[in-house]
């Protein structure tokens, strides 16, 4: 008997997660990405502050596939990598068409994420700076850099105070995190290299349309949260929504304007979706709509997982965060072994492990089950979940060493403006 | 009195020394560079063969300053550092114009480099890859992990030896150093990577004009150089002169045209000066003519170090490496010192310490003195050699760490196609 073909579409989360899981199923699977590597997502934003290499939060799919791919010489690999764009879909032929090819398959896992949403703020997608792929991580920390070496050059004091300010929009995990990390940042040991710069003039804005930080946790944590940025020194602006944004400034909705060189975007995400032969029903956000097997609504041999689903958990809508994708490629998995030998697939059910964010050094937020805690321990239990769901024993020895070097000496270790 | 004012353009290995070494004379010390940081250029085909990360040899300039340019409050640093493209220098109004700014000095020092000299070949500067900038490295590296991920989805065997073939121009240290370095990577591990692919089909070619490898070297070394990498397995064409580069082939005078995907540029350099507001005399492949004491001919308080100064020793020009560019910069730095104390300028000695290069894993030339040498002993010393001279501890147990992971496992950690 001929083994079945299952193609992947996507290699985040839940993409590698499905693919690795259905390795020694004896179907024969294909992961499709468009980039050679697997970004670790949720450190992104210490790349963008010059705290962790691209490298380390980036692993070659090839290296995490070849304990599955790599066989003696006659044998076949059971798990193959494609590096291609998937252009178009077509369910009625079965096809997955890439840029220079059509590859046929007998079930289909579709998960490609999501990408930034602008909210159609006018200027907001050309001139703010999103941070969702290692290309724009590297893209703000260029421009994080290159901001204070014009400040150095700038005579005029108003110019020179435009630079140095850096509005964040977006109250969430991402926009938390990269405020604390910045104003470290731009507040610590980076002084001893901008001699002639009074740092201190640095002005660091977070903006939340929302009435707190971080909607999705506890109300406690958010109160805290916003406390402790205040003391490291981030001004918040909460129930504030951004209007438009130009080179040189951010405009609020009740008219302020803020001179401010670089404007970082965290606040909305949308789905991913390769253009597909049929209409699809969908959610918000372009999230399709699945059954509680995530297979698609229309077809029950394409499961949709990650962000690109829409999935709810005891009635509310699921956050969006790596463990929910890593969760759904193992159901993906189990299900489409179990429709290979004939049998029914069965629901997903999210297990919520908890939920942790960092607010700068030594301070962090946490919720796991029904206890919310706050401060040390969750910072450290957030470097620890970290380090162990980095893909690679050698990302993690390098992750670790730049975080004892970054948090014990106050210091930023890379802080190349590299060409591009 | 007032503090002299010392413009010194470059922060390659000549400029960034002068500045140290220029620290604490007195002196008002500006350091120009158009990156923010100093490339370790001898290390750029470690990179580009995905051994080393950009960011383990390429150092913020700032950091290196840090010792030198912080100062307590009401002090003024005496080193200072601005990222700008010099544009022009004006030797009769002493000004140093760049993108933004004009800056005023009373001593000059010119370390601008060198740039790749494509010889004229026609394609050459468009198609060929060169290999002298942290850019061109990871270029470089993109395209090698590129041809692989096209050769798996080859399905014309033509078109796939080509993307194999990997053609290697210049015979010289950097070109011998990147042949056995390529053969090692694409003929070690990397076939775990790629198990629907037979790597046995790497071609990989050294292109050189002159009749034996490391010409600048004694001829038993070349020898024996050419020996170790034909056993690795690279195709060695000595006497060979290429006529043309295109996307697809490199030609050669002698008419044979062989499909190779990458061309490999590291046969020519040439002097990279600004634009002077005098002709200046100059010599061979755009290098100025200096006195014995680095100053200009035509100048008296302007220096040029480096690969933009044609300098004898012992009757022969000077290799451009960067022992040479670093020995300048002390003795510019301590001429000037002589000149704003009133005496005079003393002629430069170069003490050559000897020459090493690495042919692949466990096995180098070398020279010291009369005494040229081959094998495990070159190979270690080289590695020594380049800790000890790499900025930085920080660098240094990253580059050791990773060294001692290529070289005891023959495999490669970072092979990112990076986003551009």
């Amino acid at each position: 008997m001929k083994s079945p073909r299952v193609v992947i579409v996507g290699a985040g989360f839940g993409g590698l997660q499905a693919a690795q899981s259905l390795a020694n199923s004896g179907a024969d699977v294909l992961l499709i990405d468009r980039n050679n590597y697997h970004t670790f997502v949720p450190l992104l934003y210490q790349v963008a502050t010059a705290q962790l290499e691209p490298e380390h939060i980036a692993y070659p799919i090839r290296k995490i596939l070849r304990r599955f791919s790599w066989k003696r010489p006659n044998q076949k690999p059971k798990l193959r990598f494609l590096m291609a764009e998937v252009e178009r879909i077509d369910f009625s032929a079965q096809v997955v068409e890439s840029d220079n090819c059509a590859i046929a398959y007998d079930f289909l896992v579709l998960a490609t994420g999501s990408q930034t949403q602008f909210l159609e703020v006018p200027g907001a997608a050309t001139y703010a700076f999103p941070m969702r792929t290692l290309e724009e991580a590297v893209t703000l920390r260029n421009q994080i850099i290159a901001c204070l070496e014009q400040a150095v050059q700038a005579s005029d004091p108003l110019q020179r105070q435009q630079l140095l300010t850096f509005t964040i929009v977006g109250g969430g995990p991402t926009g938390v995190e990269m405020a604390g990390a910045l104003v470290e940042m731009l507040r610590g040991k980076l002084r001893w290299d901008y001699p002639t710069l009074d740092l201190r003039q640095v002005r660091l804005i977070l903006v939340q349309s929302g009435d707190r930080l971080l909607t999705d946790l506890p109300k406690k944590l958010g109160i805290y949260t916003h406390k402790r940025l205040r003391q490291l020194g981030v001004q918040i602006y909460l129930q504030t929504k951004v209007s438009q944004v130009t080179p040189e400034s951010v405009h609020f909705q009740n008219n302020q304007v803020v001179p401010s060189a670089t404007v970082i975007w965290t606040a909305g995400l949308e789905a991913n979706s390769p253009e597909i032969s049929e209409d699809l029903s969908s959610a918000k956000k372009g999230k399709l709509l699945v059954q509680p097997t995530l297979q698609l609504l229309e077809q029950h041999n394409v499961y949709v997982i990650g962000d690109l689903a829409y999935v709810e958990n005891n009635g509310k809508p699921l956050n969006g965060v790596a463990p929910e994708a890593l969760q759904q490629g193992v159901a993906v998995a189990s299900n489409i072994k179990r429709q290979i030998r004939g049998k029914a697939p069965q629901p997903f059910n999210y297990f919520n492990k908890g939920r942790l964010a960092i607010i700068g050094c030594y301070s962090g937020v946490g919720k796991i089950g029904v206890f919310a805690f706050t401060g040390f321990l969750a910072w450290l239990m957030w470097l620890g979940v970290h380090l162990v769901y980095l893909p690679g024993w050698r990302s993690r020895l390098l992750v670790l060493l730049t975080w004892l070097y970054t948090y014990l000496l106050g210091d930023r270790a890379v802080r190349l403006i590299l060409p591009r």
